[in-house]
C-alpha cells in the first residue's frame, strides 16, 4: 500500500511555506505522495477551510493521512491532534473544529490523540510554522505506519466551535445558506442531497428557480440558473456558462430557501 | 517504467477539484505520478486549453496518460474519449476538440474509444464532475496497463469544432494571430517557425519590428520588442524585461503579420 | 534513498511552464519527486527568488537537488551552473547570484561546474526555455547519480552580483530592511535573530513596536503589531488576526531599526 498524505492549507502558494512542508514530509517518509487540496482556503478562515476538506476526502482511498493547517491560534494554548475516522483516515492539524466535519463524513471519529509531545518535533521549531515544525513529520510518521497511541494521550473529544451551520426544515420549506462559492461562480449550500424534495422552488436573493432540480447544466439556456445535487452532494445554485454568483449577486452566508413544489 | 500521468483543466486551484481528481486518481493507481500542466484554462475556453495542451506534450516521455478536462458540455451528449497518438501517449477527456492539436502534434491519432459504459466509472458518480468520477478513473487505468480497446466501443474520429485557426500564407507575407498571451506577457502566434523567411519584418497592433528574428532576449535592449521562435515552436513577440502585451496593447485573436524582407 | 528535486522559478502556475520542466525531468528520471517550492517570484526578481530559495532548503532532507530558474539573462552569455553545498545538495540554474544564499546556508559551496556543453541539453533546445531544456534534464541526471564532474569544466567562484543587502550594526542599533512580504503580509527582515538583543524595540515606517520580541501571535490583542523571529531565522513584523505590511503601510526594501532596551 503507498503511503498518501493530502495537504489543505490556507498558505497560498506565493511563499514557499508549502513547499516547506513537502520537505519536512519527506525528510521523514521520503517517497510517500502528497496530494495538494488546496492552499487557497482565505486566510485563518477555519469555518471553510472544514468545509472545503469535508467535500474533498470521500474520493480518496480510505487510509489516507489529510493534513490540515488553517490555525489563527498557532501559538496559543490550542491543542495540535491525529485524529482517526471509522474508515481508517487519519487526520493531523490543530484542535479548532478545521478537521471535525470531515471525521463526520468518514464515519466520525474512533480515536484521537494530542500530539504536542516534545519528541514530535522535528528539528526545526518555530512559534509559528506549527505546519512545518509539527504537523508535517507527524503526519509522515503517520503514514509510514506510527500508531496514533504512539504520538500522544488519548483524548475524548475535539474542539467544535467553528461547527458549520446546519440547515432548518420547517414543513415544506428548508432554509440553508451559502458555504461556498466556488472559481465558477456556483453556489454550493449547506443542504444535502438527501433532504431535498423530489421537486422543488429555490430562492436566492432576488432570483427563483421555479422548477429545480435540473439534472444537467445542459438543461437549460446559456447564461439561466440552475439547481443540481452537487459533486459534494449538497444543492448548488449554478448557471450555464456563467457565474450564479455573479447573476445572483449572492456570496457566502446568504440564505437559499428550499419550498417543495410536488 | 513509471506511470506518469499529465494533468491540464480549467478548474483553478481555489477549490479541491483538482485534488480531488488526484484523489480519485490514487484510489485507481497508488503510487502514480501526477503532473500538473496547467489548471488556469480559462473556464470553458476548449480552445486556449487545446493551445497548452499541444504545446506541452512533447517534453514528456513517450507514453505518458495525458488527462485534460476543459468541458463546458459535461452532462450533455458529449462524448468522453480516450485516444491514442503515434508515439504512444494516450490523451483521456471530453471530445470536444480539445485532445485533438496534441494527438495531431504526436504523430496523429492511431486509436480512440468511448469510455462513458458504466463500468468505467468510479464510486461517486455526480452530474458535473466528470473530471474526478469518470477521467480520473479511466486515466488511473491505463496508466497502470489497461487497452483502450476494454474501456468502449471504437471510435471512427473526434469532434473537431474548435480547431485552432491556421495562418494564411499569401506570397511573402504571412496572416497569423495570437494564440496565448503568457504570464510575461509575451505573444504566441499560431505561425510554425517552419513557416517563417530567414529575414523578415512582424507587424502586430501598432508595433513593427523590423528586422527579426532576433536570436536571444539579449539581442534587444530592455523595454524593446522582439521576435524569437518561442519554446513552443511558434513565432513569439516578446519584450527584454517587459510585457509585449503591454507594450502593443495586445490580447489574444488579434492579427500578426509576417513581411520577408530578404 | 529516494531521489528528491525542489522547483523553485518565477513561471506563474497560469502557463504551463513548470509542467514542461517537470515532463522533462520525468524523462531522464521517472519515478523521482518533485516539489514545488514557488513558482510566483516575481518575474525576473533575482533577489527575492533568492530569499526564498535561502529560507527554504533547510528543512529538506540532505542531498536534495534543488532546482531553481529566475532567469533574465536567459540566452545571453550568463553561465548555466551545478553547485554543491557542504551539506550534500546540489543546486542548479543560472550563475546570476540565485543560488548564492542558499548554498551558504546549507554550509557554503564546496565544488561548481559550468553545465552548459551540448551534451547535458535534453531534446528539445530553445533560447528561451533552458530551464525545460537544459536545467531540468542535468538536475534529473543530478538527481539520479550523475557526479558534478560529468556535467562540465569546474568554476572557482560564482556571480555574487545581486548579494542581499547585510544589516548594519552600530552599537545598541540593528539598521536593516525588509526582504519579502508573505501572504499574510509579514514582514520579512534581513536581520537574523542571532543579532538581535534579548529586548528591543522595533521601528518601520510609522509604527513602533517598543516591547519585543512577543513570543507567540497570542501575545498581543487582534490587529496589533508584534516581533519575532519567524521560521526563517529572521525577525519578522507581524500582525495578530491582520496584515502588518497594511497596518505599518510598509513594503519590499523599507528600513526596520532595531533599539537594544534592556
Amino acid at each position: 500500500m503507498a503511503a498518501l498524505i493530502s495537504l489543505l492549507t490556507d498558505f497560498g502558494l506565493s511563499d514557499t511555506y508549502v513547499g516547506q512542508v513537502k520537505g519536512a514530509i519527506a525528510a521523514v517518509a521520503p517517497g510517500v505522495t502528497v496530494v495538494d487540496l488546496t492552499h487557497d482556503v482565505p486566510a485563518q478562515d477555519v469555518r471553510t477551510g472544514a468545509f472545503l476538506l469535508m467535500t474533498s476526502v470521500e474520493v480518496f482511498p480510505a487510509g489516507t493521512v489529510h493534513l490540515a493547517v488553517v490555525d489563527p491560534g498557532v501559538g496559543s494554548l490550542r491543542r495540535a491532534i491525529a485524529a482517526k475516522a471509522a474508515r481508517g483516515d487519519v487526520f493531523v492539524g490543530p484542535d479548532n473544529s478545521l478537521l471535525v466535519p470531515a471525521l463526520a463524513k468518514l464515519g466520525g471519529m474512533v480515536e484521537a490523540v494530542d500530539i504536542s509531545a516534545d519528541r514530535n518535533w522535528g528539528p526545526l521549531r518555530s512559534t509559528t510554522f506549527h505546519g512545518r515544525d509539527l504537523f508535517a513529520p507527524v503526519a509522515a510518521r503517520i503514514a509510514t505506519g506510527a500508531a496514533l497511541a504512539e504520538l500522544g494521550p488519548h483524548l475524548e473529544a475535539l474542539d467544535t466551535s467553528w461547527a458549520l451551520p446546519e440547515p432548518a426544515v420547517e414543513g415544506d420549506r428548508i432554509c440553508g445558506e451559502i458555504l461556498h462559492v466556488d472559481t465558477y461562480g456556483n453556489l454550493v449550500t449547506n443542504i444535502p442531497h438527501t433532504l431535498l424534495p423530489a421537486r422543488f422552488s429555490v430562492t436566492v436573493g432576488e432570483a427563483q428557480i421555479p422548477d429545480a432540480p435540473q439534472s444537467h447544466y445542459a438543461s437549460v439556456r446559456p447564461g439561466e440558473l440552475l439547481a443540481v445535487t452537487g459533486s459534494a452532494g449538497y444543492l448548488e445554485i449554478s448557471a450555464r456558462e456563467a457565474s450564479a454568483s455573479l447573476l445572483t449577486q449572492s456570496r457566502r452566508g446568504d440564505p437559499v430557501i428550499v419550498q417543495r413544489t410536488a
